[in-house]
Parts: structure tokens; sequence; C-alpha cells
């Protein structure tokens, strides 16, 4: 993973440990959290017209929610990857690459 | 981003391109495909006690599932991003920051 | 459906109405607004033991949360049958049928 | 609760119960599940328009998935409130009226 990626994990483990909370942070109760912050997100889009979404950061407050629900995705996936030893950006690539023999370039 | 990040990006983009999907990759639709995908990624955890949510990886068939889950929510996340124009890690970093001064170190 | 379901389907319908929310209910907004509420109740019990989740309207506070997200849940499931109409009591009974034929009794 | 619904909820107790699934049953499992399901019935509609959501079940494949979707949703949702002794239609009912106040009619 790269040096900036590999930054902020440390410093989400650093964050965790310092609260002694690694006892709640459980593979499941990780991915649950993961689930949860992901429909926040959601949560800002689900009344908007395709074309009211496509907008949504020309609105400082909505941004700033949206980034804030972003970072929470975000850090959750990591601390969830962490848990499990997983590195997300090489399973990226290797789901990338299988896909690209799944479905083949029309 | 990192170079890793921004080759992923990339290749996701080019992806959906090739196939034509960017009409449907509007930011409500990424939202409601991420939070799909986070779920799919807690199914697995579901029935699990904490313990055995620990273990998931001690099985290659799992251990396939788990990590197939987490690339697609990232892929998702990246993709949400890049249609909006937001810097994940950047984003991130500043949400630890804020964080670091709503809950000090006890 | 039972006369108690139908009456609450149609206060649903008459409070939509009133202010003029219909257009918002699209059958995929309102799928949208259903797996964000539930990811809500989930939220409740994201950080809890099994023992603890089991206690959980011990407390008045969170017991009034709980029914409120269950309440949320419901009304958008409601909805979303209405908008569609489905009956989901049926769909609910021709479902378990199907489950005792492919998970007979051990 | 009505009558059907009762009955629902006493079928998919034994259901459950012929198959030694209640240790399996806590509260937080099945608030996982439930919106877990919602996810999948979410995941129906998630590349789809406003307007080719409303036609949904002019096809009889998605049409039968969608009703499958549905009763998982409401069979956790009774299984949950079963677990903790909730009664989701007062718990409807009365946010139905908190709401009514909360939001005048215009």
């Amino acid at each position: 993973m790269s040096e900036e990626l590999q930054g902020l994990r440390r410093r989400l483990a650093d964050f965790a440990a310092a609260r002694h909370w690694e006892p709640y942070h459980t593979p499941k109760n990780l991915a649950a959290a993961l689930s949860v912050e992901s429909a926040e997100l959601l949560e800002i889009f689900q009344w908007l017209t395709p074309e009211e979404s496509s907008r949504v950061m020309a609105d400082a407050d909505t941004a700033h929610r949206v980034e804030d629900e972003v970072a929470d995705v975000l850090a959750y996936l990591l601390q969830f990857c962490e848990a499990l030893g997983i590195d997300p950006l090489a399973a990226l690539s290797a789901k990338i690459d299988r896909n690209e023999e799944r479905f083949p370039k029309p």
C-alpha cells in the first residue's frame, strides 16, 4: 500500500488504541459500521433526482457532509482490512484483472 | 492521492468507459451500489460470533469472498469520489484531525 | 391484508399526499430509504455484544430509539409495497411455503 | 397485531425452532440480516432510472425477485420484533401520531 494510505491506517489504529476501542473492533462490528456509514452517505442522495445528485458539491454544507461520510466509509474499510490482514489495493487490482477477463471489451 | 490509487481509479474509469456504463454512474447510483456492496460484505458475518468473525481468513473460500467484497466496496467508493471530484485520502485525513480535537485522548 | 395494516397504509399515504411528497416516492427512492432506515436500526447494535443486544429494551431511551427505527422501516416497507401494488403478507406467506419445501425439517 | 400477522410470526418462529436457529437470532444478528435484505431489495433498483423503477412489476422475473426480497425484509423485521417484544404496528401508529404533530399539514 502507498505511504499515504499506510499513514492513515496507522493514525486510525493509534486513535482507537488510545481510547481502548480495540475490543469493539471485531471484523463483524467493523463490517456493520462500514455498512451503516455507507447508508448514511446514501441518505444524502435518497430523495434527489439523478441530476440533483450530480450537483451536491455546489452547496458547501452538503459537500462537507458528503466528504465527512466518505471519510467514515474509508476509515471503517481500512480498519476492517487491518483487522483481517487484507491489502485493499491488492484486492481491488486482482478484482479488476478478473473482471477484465469476465466482461471483455465489447 | 498515491500513484497506486490513481492507477486503480484510472483502470476503473477505463473499464466503465469501454462498456459505456458512465450514464449509470451518477453519484446517487454509485452511493447505492457502495451501500449494497457493504451489505454484501456484512452478509458474510451476520450469523457469526465475534470470535468466529476474527477467523474468517482461515478458510480459503471465505477469505476469497471477503477480499472480493472489499474490492467491490473500494471500487464504488473510488468511482463515487471520481464522479464528485473528492479526494478520499484528504477527506479522511481532515476527519481524523477533527476527531482528535473532538475526542481528546483520555 | 389486515384492517390494522390497511389503516396504517392509508395514514401513510394521506400524510405523504398532504405534503406533496408523492413525486419523491418512486420505488427506487423508497427502497433506498428502507435500506437507510434498516441501517439506522443496525447502528444501535453495531458495538454491542450479542448479550448486550438482547437487553436493549431495558433502557427506556434505547427502547424508544429501537421502536422509532422499527416504525421507520415498516413505514417505508409499506409505502414501497403500496407504490408497486405488492401485498407484503401474501409475499411472506408464499416465501415461507417455499422455504418449508427447500429446507425440510431435520 | 392482526391475526394474519400473528400467524406469520408464529410460522417464522416454528420454522427457526425446528432448525435450531434460535441461538443465531440475537437482536443484533437479526438487525444485520434485516439491513442486508433491504440492501438486496435496493440492489434490484440501483442502476434503474426513476421511471424504470416504477415499471419493475411488468417483468415476471423481476416482480418475483422484488416480492421475494420484500418477504425477507418483513420476515427479519417480524423476527427482530419478536426477539425484543416489540409490536411493530403499535410502534408505527405512535410514530405517525408524532409526525403529524412535528410536520403539520401545510
